[in-house]
């Protein structure tokens, strides 16, 4: 069972996170919340577990309209929220992976109508948000 | 199927906030990310839309030793991470609700073994937080 759906890129880190940030922000998200996974291992753990997990951001991407409507149908749901996006790199490699949450992870766990079709939209976002970044490198799925 | 725990504690807003905060803290796990889901909701779609969710914050609680063991199992797990704590409050109420994702969802999803072994062990932290909380107010769940 995949819980994500994900694309690799031929682009350079920072223009991955970059172009990434740009279309989550054309298909209505916003960035909540930004976790830099590695500085954050890099400060808890040492160096060995930064460089074991790479360059690794979470953001957090919200698109408050939906989530208005989810948070209305099924209050306990900002428990899922916001839809996580990882940019994600192993050291040194050339090529960028990015995982988008897949909203209907939500629904499997919830029996919400609201959230169902809440979920149905923000997939379909972020389905195009990841099909521009495509257009920007070779993908995969 | 629930994918929360919840408590519900006799608690004023803002204490029941740093009282979470301070559990979480006690079992290891750091604030990674914080939404102010009201304030977003009253700056992106105005007042109608904040009242109606109420105090409501997401906060993003990681344990750096268990996440780190997790992504090594499974690189794409961050897209569940990081563990989401809610602490709401409908519009003037005078109890707060505690909901904290049940690690188990990962599982559910996920078919590691590293993802199985740190759920137990985050479920098992994140139970005990709870219980402190619930120590401070009255309980259900």
């Amino acid at each position: 069972m995949s819980y994500t759906h994900s694309i690799t890129v031929k682009l350079a880190w920072a223009d991955a996170v970059q172009r990434t940030r740009e279309a989550l922000a054309g298909q209505g998200f916003g960035i909540l919340s930004e976790i830099d996974v590695r500085s954050t291992f890099e400060e808890k753990l040492g160096p060995d577990a930064a460089d074991a997990v790479g360059d690794y951001v979470i953001l957090g991407a919200c698109n408050p309209g939906l989530a208005s409507r989810a948070l209305a149908g099924e209050p306990t749901l900002g428990a899922l929220l916001p839809c996580n996006v990882v940019v994600r790199r192993a050291l040194d490699a050339s090529e960028t992976t990015i995982d988008v949450i897949d909203p209907q992870t939500m629904v499997q766990l919830s029996d919400s109508a609201a959230v169902r079709e809440v979920a149905d939209d923000a997939e379909a976002r972020l389905q195009k948000a990841l099909a521009l970044l495509g257009a920007a490198g070779t993908s995969s799925d």
